[in-house]
């Protein structure tokens, strides 16, 4: 019995993981693992998320430099959602150089951001 | 073009939100969405949810008297997850009695309980 076994795996074999940043408790973004990712997780202390676009691992911050440092690892009372604290390496979370990707608020009935771009992404991902 | 058409919704038509609490930042719980469950928490300013294992609305609190109170609404770069931030009435937002369902801490290879239960889950759903 491993730990892994504790969590519910959806019927894609991914559970929702939320990271938060340690410290100031913001959000920083949802993304998703399979069993794989959050193995490499636990054993890595960098966050490793499955990426459903590219049907691949995804070394946060492989790219990007962004890399998230694991503090903590939490598993919510159902066991089908993960919560990480974690050092956020560069202070953006978000491809698109946002602090966090949740950068979007219901006003009234529009959707406003209320985050600046910290860095434009052209020089975050070069090619 | 309704501000509920910018979220991507899964197959089932559901999408994933996140309650933090107000003022302290803490994680406290992540359910899903369905449209009308989205709407009806804009529009009454208390969350709701859709329980996938009842398969209808789920006014949170509706039994236990647990109403959270939404003070705003996020939606993630993608569009598809939603961050609610919510002021937990009686402080208890699980169904085990504990102030929130990510109780579970990955110690070496196992998860240990670190929250204590505030109330028996007895005493909140009496039948």
């Amino acid at each position: 019995m491993s730990w892994l076994d504790a969590i519910k795996w959806d019927d894609q074999g991914l559970v929702p993981a939320i990271a938060q940043e340690a410290g100031s408790g913001k959000i920083l973004m949802m993304a998703w693992m399979n069993r794989e990712a959050l193995r490499l997780t636990s054993e890595s202390g960098h966050a490793v998320y499955w990426s459903r676009s590219r049907g691949k691992l995804w070394h946060k911050g492989e790219e990007s430099g962004h890399q998230q440092i694991v503090h903590a690892i939490h598993l919510d009372c159902d066991g089908d959602a993960v919560l990480l604290e974690v050092e956020q390496k560069g202070g953006i979370a978000c491809h698109t150089g946002r602090q966090n990707c949740f950068y979007r608020e219901l006003q009234g009935d529009e959707w406003v951001e209320v985050l600046p771009v910290l860095k434009d992404p052209g020089e975050i991902y070069k090619s």
